[in-house]
């Protein structure tokens, strides 16, 4: 759902439009917030410095208050030298800053998903303090966020005359990180989680297994991981999850754990080969795709017809919701492949016999989604569980109040096919948000590489969802394109989603950003201007901008451009009308 | 040309192919040697310990001195434990290698093109003493690596009863960086050539200045760089390229600078707007592609009419003849944009009066070559100064014997062209070899990405070399394909290439690797096995365990498939049959 606005907020934001009349920005002036906020008002160029004592007082809260603290080293210490000098006339004889003042409305306020994130800064040209004024901890955390963007130089100099409002346009803006093909350390994680945090990106979905790894400590069954992960040490224990937790709490981000099933379950076979079907075969015996055990190579799929199963996942469900406080429990449900069922004995039973391939997923569905609501969760599946061509459930058995269905596949159609079935959705569309893609296919023996001509068949060696999803892809997406009104307040949000066939730990930051920020920013603000006209060229160069800060604040973001066009804007240019 | 093999040592690898059967290696060998040697005789897999106080016995060379001094820490140290425990017997009661013994056939030979790099390696299963056989120290740096790659374990352990002779296919093994578009530390530099050297790559081919930076201190003229670099942080001092060059001569690498001209000068104008038509101007000034300024922005394209153009020319080329010992000089002269040279009123008269576009490429050749030649250089030029379609030079302006033509357009077919026309080239086919495509467009402001629906033109957002090249890509191109045993033998060899519009040094590591890797495996000894059979799947294991071993030496390069591949051969491959 979009974030619902009070008509009274409404109205207080037309008039904020009157008093203080929106600013093109520029990349010169000293404002160059990512995400942009959705008022900013700077009626003059002018700034201050910050006093050598600045300090931040809030109210205590026991997540906010290290944000507190961290934010007051960051604007301290961090001395950013933007790439292009801000024009902007920093008062010598105007007092300094001396104090940011936070004012919170709903200081009890969980976090969870649609949390109030509104925020208003205030930085008047001569007081000694500054005012933040959020609905709740997490508002005040974005809040402290775009301050320490505000801050530059050293000595440290803040723009003044200043009125910012801010509030999301999405609630659930997320990244998915596939941590089973391939394994990350927990530094890597929280390092992303502090990188999203800053890019005002709050959810964090956790794809801990899969057919190849299953990195997860789940108390009441060790085997699983003890047998299942790739090794001792590239194992989540419960300490490392609570520390991610409270980490992406300090940082307003949701950690959104997914437990894939019943696909995408290989590993799982390691502890338990008598509950997975087709485990450890060739992925792809014949040459026929139909034939396939798996979308790709491991197989492996959670046998539905047998009652160990249920006992397993019933124990991995009941663990992960302790583990994670996070009210959505992710069940993928994706890629249920008909080769690898059928492989199975027990199952060519139940086929011959007259049962189907969707009841079988029915049967899965069945026995594990009403666990999870016992235990106060929303269930989130991939779309394929109601839109699967083979494999695919009635909706009757996917209650619309207890269940979202995130889009991958077909753009904006499916995202249009599962808000006219009447359920939320989270969009990440693969031909948009999935960061993997344009890398090839990771596949070895592959003779589609052999032609040495000019003009080869464009399909060899692309990967499947291929091209890269450039930022400029990803910024100008809208996810409810296509939607009614009515259909669009069902979108929850988006989330890129980062496969990691062909990633790990030392090429992750330059994977995720900033490809990540362009959706932070159209998820939070959008990708349109006053006017309504896409900002992709002031977005460019503000990107830029905040791709350097980044990397300055140590995430290995890639370079958009040649520095040359930062220096220069608007001559890298497509056209030279921005 | 092809490393000539002597009528003699063919002989000899035919005698030795007899004596020592080739062995078809399995990951689960303890032989994982990248680049594959070209003879590997390992009758029986056995093993043994290395002595702790294992030395290498060495000729003094001054290059070659610290090469033994850094593998002798490495092989002691550095204790590599492969993805897969190798199956081989360790034999407890061998007495361990005490030495390496080194001798070297013609230690006077310097470091340059065509050098001989054969060495052989002998590691008998008793003695106390193995033996590294090389015509060069080059050759001798080239079985250092190759011993290395040897080494596993705590306690370290080596195959024994082993004989490798090996010799590179091709001379030439190149990588080419851009050092302009964005800017790179000597640190990564050094880095980079570290890397390269552990792959037998021996050629740093350094594309250093360009239309958007002058990052090289040129000492007679000094402005070039003062003002037309991104910043005093951000150039090349002599005292760096002597560094540079020196870590070059301790790793048998040859650094190969390369002053693009007359093309591609944007940034000398920052110094001497006299000499460059058409500087800081807008690249695209209409919407159609042939009115534009530069292939891509900014644009500068320094003025053959000019006296001055030349006499700021000779002496950057004479000061990087001094810099760098390098015999070859890449004078660049790709892509002359005829829209930027008509901009220029002096051109505008000269094309007026009846002159064209190629008589000014011709003039400013033949103002420049022959004094390249006279500082003893053979200059390197891309493809176009011959194949362009509209500004290129007649052949008679480029003596065969001078001059080298390095190929980028059109795949096999241009270096067909080159060949035909009698000239020796390096290979560099954008559509096999360019690391930075697939990355998008990095045009800022481009309608192109509005699209929201489905099934989007395909161009759109697009790099223009779409797709990403694989290592797969990269491993299966042949670069003499379709050539005739006389053309193919003036193919020296080929060189990936690396464009930094969207690179910079937070993703170095994972563009070059490990896909350089490939190259560098098929110009040193092909791609295919003793039956002539495309070895990809053996390769894709023996890569992968490579990569995970250059991640522990310190270079981020990028995974190329899941660990479970890893762990589980030829269960990812496309095909059962390998």
């Amino acid at each position: 759902m979009r974030i619902c606005i009070s008509k009274f907020a409404i109205i207080f934001i037309i008039c904020l439009t009157f008093i203080f009349p929106p600013l093109t920005l520029s990349l010169k002036s000293a404002v160059n917030v990512w995400p942009k906020p959705r008022l900013v008002s700077w009626p003059k160029p002018l700034a201050r410095f910050l006093s050598a004592n600045f300090t931040i007082n809030s109210p205590y809260h026991q997540h906010l208050a290290p944000a507190v603290t961290r934010y007051l080293v960051l604007v301290r210490t961090e001395h950013y030298h933007p790439l292009i000098t801000p024009s902007v006339n920093v008062s010598a004889s105007a007092p300094p800053l001396q104090t940011l003042s936070i004012n919170i409305t709903d200081l009890a306020a969980p976090l969870q998903h649609g949390v109030n994130e509104t925020y208003s800064l205030s930085i008047s040209e001569v007081g000694e303090t500054a005012y933040l004024i959020a609905e709740t901890p997490w508002g005040a955390m974005r809040g402290l966020e775009t301050f320490s963007q505000l801050v530059w130089g050293n000595p440290s100099a803040i723009p003044v005359g200043l009125y910012i409002w801010d509030a999301p346009l999405f609630a659930h803006r997320g990244v998915m990180l596939d941590t089973s093909r391939n394994y990350y350390g927990v530094a890597d994680i929280l390092r992303t989680i502090e990188a999203m945090s800053a890019n005002k990106v709050n959810v964090f979905h956790w794809h801990v297994t899969d057919s190849q790894s299953f990195p997860l400590m789940v108390p009441s069954e060790p085997e699983l991981a003890a047998k299942g992960s790739y090794g001792l040490d590239m194992i989540y224990s419960p300490s490392d999850v609570a520390k991610i937790v409270q980490f992406g709490l300090e940082h307003g981000v949701r950690i959104l754990p997914e437990i894939d099933s019943p696909g995408h379950t290989g590993s799982w076979a390691e502890a338990y080969p008598e509950i997975v079907a087709c485990a450890n075969m060739f992925w792809l015996p014949g040459s026929d795709w139909d034939d396939r055990f798996a979308s790709e190579p491991g197989t492996g799929q959670l046998n539905p017809l047998n009652q160990k199963t249920y006992k397993v996942l019933e124990n991995v469900i009941r663990d992960v919701s302790n583990l994670f406080p996070e009210t959505f429990y992710h069940g993928g449900a994706d890629e249920i492949i008909p080769g690898c069922w059928k492989a199975d004995p027990t199952i060519q039973s139940f086929l011959s016999n007259g049962g189907t391939l969707s009841q079988l997923l029915e049967k899965f569905i069945n026995s594990t989604l009403p666990y999870i609501i016992s235990l106060n969760r929303t269930a989130v599946y991939w779309e394929d569980v109601l839109l699967d061509d083979v494999v695919k459930v009635n909706s009757s058995f996917l209650p619309r109040e207890h269940t979202i269905l995130q889009t991958w596949n077909n753009g904006s159609n499916n995202t249009k096919k599962i808000v006219q079935a009447g359920y939320q959705t989270i969009v990440s569309s693969s031909e948009f948000y999935y960061l993997d893609c344009g890398h090839g296919d990771f596949l070895g023996n592959d003779s589609l590489y052999d032609p040495q001509t000019t003009g080869r068949d464009p399909k060899d060696g692309k990967s499947w969802c291929d091209p890269f999803k450039t930022w400029q892809t990803i910024y100008n997406y809208d996810i409810t394109f296509g939607l009614s009104e009515d259909e669009a307040r069902l979108v929850l949000g988006g989330e890129v989603a980062l496969w990691s066939e062909q990633t790990d730990p030392t090429v992750l930051d330059g994977r995720l950003w900033p490809r990540t920020s362009a959706m932070a920013e159209t998820l939070w603000s959008g990708n349109r201007d006053e006017a309504g006209r896409k900002r992709s060229a002031e977005a460019t160069d503000r990107l830029n901008e905040w791709r350097y800060r980044m990397v300055s604040r140590g995430v290995k973001a890639e370079p958009i451009q040649p520095l040359w066009c930062i220096r220069n804007p608007g001559m890298c240019n497509a056209s030279p009308f921005s």
